[in-house]
């Protein structure tokens, strides 16, 4: 089972900074991989590769020049994340869109860029509060509801350096 | 009881759209008000504010030049969210943070740049993982376990447009 998300429309003057943050809340929240689609820029791939080499696991992040052909060809669940879809709470609940009944989930979110077709090609528009908000929150809850919680306790082994969890300052150690 | 964000070290020049993310995300989930420390700039306030013309509901933002005194003077918890804290699930349960157990809460969150004294200054630093990601997925998270999921639910009544929850496109209608 995996779960990947596609950031859709990246613009590479304007959105670098939030395509980087939607692939590193992919990352920490569970997911197994980004794919950037829209403008050609190696930025955000390259924020990815450095961050799982310090701090862990196989998360992956790649450029995708075919996002409709990824879309069609996706063989599972392709939810959009948009403020005009569903209610997230009743499609969690009612479809059992959570990680213990789906099938392989592909979660698409936008950039201020419209892209009409995904409304279509979708499996599941869903809406994350139907308020203008963040493509990075909207995601980060989606899984975090997706994952029912057990997101949270993910570790990511193999990295230079562990956070060790501290009321106070900022501790980190070298992993065993 | 109210619920508040402080936005630490805004960089007019970088952050203009990650700062409208964390403002609109406090807004969205549920917090009140949304104060912005660092460079002066009116942009995220305009966005925040025409938004809230548009899509209603009570949510004010505004500059704020003080953030330690906001923070001293905190009548309730302030609530540090930070990848070096304590994991979110084991203080939401075991410290009872949640809207319907603990006092005002002001939620800080940092912009790249390093803010030691909140540290210090804050009665919690939280994890929402502690894995390096985003400022927006971590409140955005972090006020869904303090409302249980109940923001999901809430209006923001007084608006010129409310979205319509659809399973395809886009539907809107003026509100009654």
């Amino acid at each position: 089972m995996t779960v990947e998300v596609l950031r859709l429309g990246h613009r590479p003057a304007r959105d670098q900074r939030l395509t980087s943050h939607v692939a590193l809340t992919a990352r920490a929240f569970g997911a197994d991989r980004v794919h950037v689609s829209g403008g050609e820029d190696s930025g955000p791939i390259e924020t990815v590769e450095s961050i799982v080499e310090r701090f862990g696991g196989e998360f992956t992040a790649e450029r995708e020049p075919s996002p409709k052909k990824l879309v069609k060809d996706w063989n599972g669940d392709v939810v959009h994340l948009t403020m005009y879809g569903l209610p997230v709470q009743d499609v969690v609940e009612e479809d059992g869109l959570t990680h213990s009944e789906a099938d392989d989930v592909l979660v698409a979110v936008g950039s201020r860029k419209v892209h009409g077709w995904i409304y279509d090609e979708a499996s599941y528009n869903v809406a994350v509060t139907s308020q203008p908000h963040s493509e990075v929150a909207a995601l980060a809850v989606f899984l975090h509801m997706y994952f029912d919680g057990s997101e949270l306790d993910l570790e990511h082994p193999g990295g230079e350096i562990e956070v060790v969890p501290s009321g106070q300052g900022k501790k980190t150690r070298e992993p065993e």
